[in-house]
């Protein structure tokens, strides 16, 4: 942090008499006199001098009085003066307050500077202008000096704003500043502006060299400043809302949060795109979901149960929808009759989380579709309910479309989207179910069709035709889940403690597994999974 | 699944007729008496023979209707009958009900079988007696065979019991079966009782030649199982109950959820005890907190976040209290004036937690303590507040106690212990602060003390006597962290990502990090921390 300029030390007055040998009686009394002139220009001096520390030491008081640097540490004292949110000034007309912002622009003129002040999505205009005994053209100057991004601690009257302050949230007032210091300066050249970081992703795409393009890749480089944007601010709002939406509806419905480690002795699961660890002596791997441990937890009485948490997938793929590490939102549940409870359960669950994203987010989601233009997700509310669709019947759907049958024993990514548009089509929803998937496209642990074999009691979620939940009835009997394991390819012996867990008594179950980030980017259109992560990881990123 | 012993095929009693040749009239005469009588034999016969099969066809019916194993795959039709909870048995005198539970004991007499069925924390006494035309020899025979821990399918009528039925937590009630049936049996030897697993450590202490005495080791290498106790499904049931209350209380204090990478590019922090992870042709290592991240998020403007994830700790200590994964619960905030603006919110968070325990979780607290006996956990409520001391006051604690000064530099597991109990006689509470440690105990990240360098602005929250809460205000300034990395040894280049946070402009912030199965632990006097995690991780132990 720079100290501000100060005034300038007053040079020394006093003035030095001459020095020479054998002094007459007419030559002591010129020296007298000399002297007694030379005493009172001291006197003098010394009272100029005082006079000028007196000033000098006043001007300091001034400035640290009124602005300046504060000191690095700011636990020095505690004098309870309530610092306001830039939300609530519209309605503080006329008052003298205290806010902490961001500088997020600044304008300097002759005598005075227009900032505008930042509170995550909050914003709003502040002035500084020169006036006698109040603001010195020394404070104006020091004020048009501070960085943007830097954090300063402003105290100014609120006034109704001439007309419509267009660059700023709240609009109708400003900031009349009386005092302003800085509580933490910019020491690194910002590699972009807010600005260009917040432009329209279509307008950018529109002009690419008009306009300061701030690439993806420069975004996640430097991670700290693009998350101020009010998008991001946004973004991250909404995806701690889906959270808390998926707990309350579950919390409501009985269920009750675990937390299973993601530390595991074997490989498991697929035995594939798992990462080892090294482990004291040993090995361990890194869990590709809490798949095992739910069911664990299931079969030790749980009932119901959910978790939020890290999971890890060791696959090389670069795509705008995979993350090595992502949050899966998982849950399991006991079944009572038939598995359509669980299917049903799950999509109550995410009605409910679009309907709250809805109602409490809408402000969130106005501001992101300003820089990322979406057509609003559509799912189907009513009687009618959410559509569900079983796998036989989305195959014929892309084979009238035009896709051939040969093709199609599964879905790839291409025809998963191309069925999102042929269903948008057709029954006007972004949201929709897919049953019954072909045993054969499914883990070991899927519970088969009890009519046909070659079918399974499994599903998949869909949202802007991207898979969003994989889910299904487990196998809870230990003899059918060890055949299913051999025929998979894996060792029953590899999974003991899993198996194990069947063996002692498991009541029938089911359940899924969500990946927040691409509920967060497939609700808003932000086509790439990094953005709805706060520090993506891929195959080629660890940092920030 | 075994099949139940159905009744016999009956055998043909169809009469064949003699042959002969060359018959006289009279013979004739004779054969068509004979002819006729077996014509009526046959139709009697086969009259017989479909009334034996009707009868044989409608006892399978009565089987499979009123017991037996239910086929493997449950999802086969949907009657949409309702299936009780146990806990509300006691006000359904008269009904007949549906409900799955599992047998935790059962009795089998002459013609009658008592059964224990428990759900979760709940179980009700069950009784199935031979009732003609109702309840047959065979499915008595069958229900008693059925193994403890499996689950059944029961239909019976609630009626009250003629005495209070001490082994069940519904007492007043019981169960009269109509019809039961096996949803999935028990196929493995269980490796302890359900019964012996819930003994009191006390008593299992005082006698342990007397009692099957099952070691944590063992309960922990069969979890599922051990997980099934009332005990366990409390503590569990607690486990999530605080992390309900430590986001409610953040929610409402203008905290939103993060979720920060496990997965780092570098291994920070103290650069030793981190796990090493492979990562594709590199590596990478595991966060053993989200400190740097949610420092980050601070200045990315984020101003008040938490997290609840897993931390790894690669160190190879097996004491009762360290785990080498476990949950923190981790947040932090912007500073406004003094960092004791976080100190207060931290302790008014852990108010709300144990208010809340005590409030929700009367119950679960009650049924743990039958287990693990313990003085119930004491806070200071009221004006007087939390007690808060200075490490040099804890210090002086200790010394008066007889300590010698010497050896407390730092305060070592068991001086805090004896700290505990000095503060537990003096101040009659579990729960206190302390403040400003010395800076040399720190971590390089933390805010020295304005006035003495030597302190800081940290602090730690200790409940029974360990600490269960690390804090501090953190260093805000690059120039100063730099510097304060260099002399702990850390490069200030190792950590660029995250120095370069600080250099973008960071608001002054602190925060804290709590353990939660610490919490759990101490809350409940369960004297072992694995006893407060799931699937517990030690250096020893990946499995189950």
């Amino acid at each position: 942090m720079t100290e501000p300029q100060q005034s300038t030390e007053p040079t020394d007055t006093t003035v030095q008499g001459d020095e020479t040998a054998g002094p007459s009686k007419n030559e002591l009394k010129k020296r007298a006199k000399a002297a007694e002139k030379e005493r009172k220009a001291a006197e003098k001096a010394q009272k100029q001098k005082e006079e000028s520390e007196k000033q000098a030491a006043a001007e300091v008081d001034v400035a640290a009085e009124f602005y300046g640097p504060l000191p690095l540490n700011q636990s020095q004292s505690r004098p309870n003066r309530q610092r306001v949110p830039i939300s609530t000034l519209s309605a503080r007309d006329g008052e003298t307050v205290l806010l902490r912002a961001r500088v997020h622009t600044s304008r300097g003129q002759a005598k005075m500077v227009f900032f505008n002040l930042r509170q995550r999505t909050d914003s709003v205009q502040a002035i500084l202008s020169v006036a006698p005994g109040k603001v010195s053209k020394q404070m104006v100057k020091w004020a048009a000096s501070i960085t943007l991004e830097s954090i300063v601690l402003v105290e100014g009257v609120i006034q109704k704003s001439p007309e419509p302050v267009k660059s700023a949230s709240v609009d109708d007032v400003e900031v009349h500043v009386t005092k302003i210091f800085l509580i933490a300066g910019v020491e690194a050249r910002l590699p972009f502006s807010l600005d260009d970081a917040s432009r329209p992703e279509s307008e950018v795409e529109a002009a690419d060299a008009q306009f300061n393009r701030v690439l993806l890749e420069t975004r996640l480089n430097n991670r700290v400043v693009d998350l101020r944007t009010q998008t991001n601010q946004a973004v991250f709002g909404i995806q701690a809302g889906i959270g808390d939406l998926f707990r309350e509806f579950l919390s409501a419905n009985g269920f009750i949060e675990i937390h299973s480690p993601k530390l595991q002795g074997a490989a498991t699961e697929s035995g594939a795109s798992v990462f080892k660890v090294g482990y004291f002596k040993g090995t361990a791997y890194l869990a590709q979901s809490p798949q095992l441990a739910k069911q664990m937890a299931i079969a030790a009485d749980f009932e119901r149960v959910y978790e939020i948490g890290p999971v890890f997938r060791a696959e090389d793929s670069n795509t705008h929808r995979h993350l090595t590490e992502f949050i899966g939102l998982d849950l399991e549940m006991a079944i009572e009759e038939h598995y359509h409870e669980v299917l049903e359960l799950l999509d109550n669950l995410f009605l409910s989380i679009f309907r709250g994203l809805r109602q409490r987010y809408s402000k969130e989601i106005a501001v992101i579709g300003k820089q990322f233009p979406a057509e609003e997700f559509k799912w189907r509310e009513g009687p009618e309910g959410t559509l569900k669709l079983r796998f036989s019947e989305a195959i014929d759907l892309l084979v009238n479309d035009g896709v051939a049958r040969e093709e199609l024993d599964d879905i790839n990514t291409e025809n998963e989207k191309r069925l999102g548009r042929i269903i948008k089509a057709k029954y006007d929803t972004d949201y929709f179910i897919i049953d019954k998937f072909p045993m054969a496209l499914r883990p070991f642990y899927t519970m088969p069709d009890p009519q046909d074999p070659t079918l399974s009691n499994s599903y998949d979620f869909f949202m802007r035709g991207e898979e969003i939940l994989s889910g299904a009835q487990r196998i809870h009997d230990p003899t059918l889940l060890a055949e299913k394991m051999k025929s998979k390819g894996v060792e029953p012996e590899s999974m003991q403690g899993y198996l194990d867990a069947f063996r002692v008594g498991c009541p029938p179950h089911g359940g899924g597994g969500i990946g927040l980030e691409r509920v967060v980017m497939l609700f808003l259109k932000l086509n790439n999974i990094r953005r709805a992560s706060l520090f993506p990881r891929d195959p080629k990123r660890l940092e920030p």
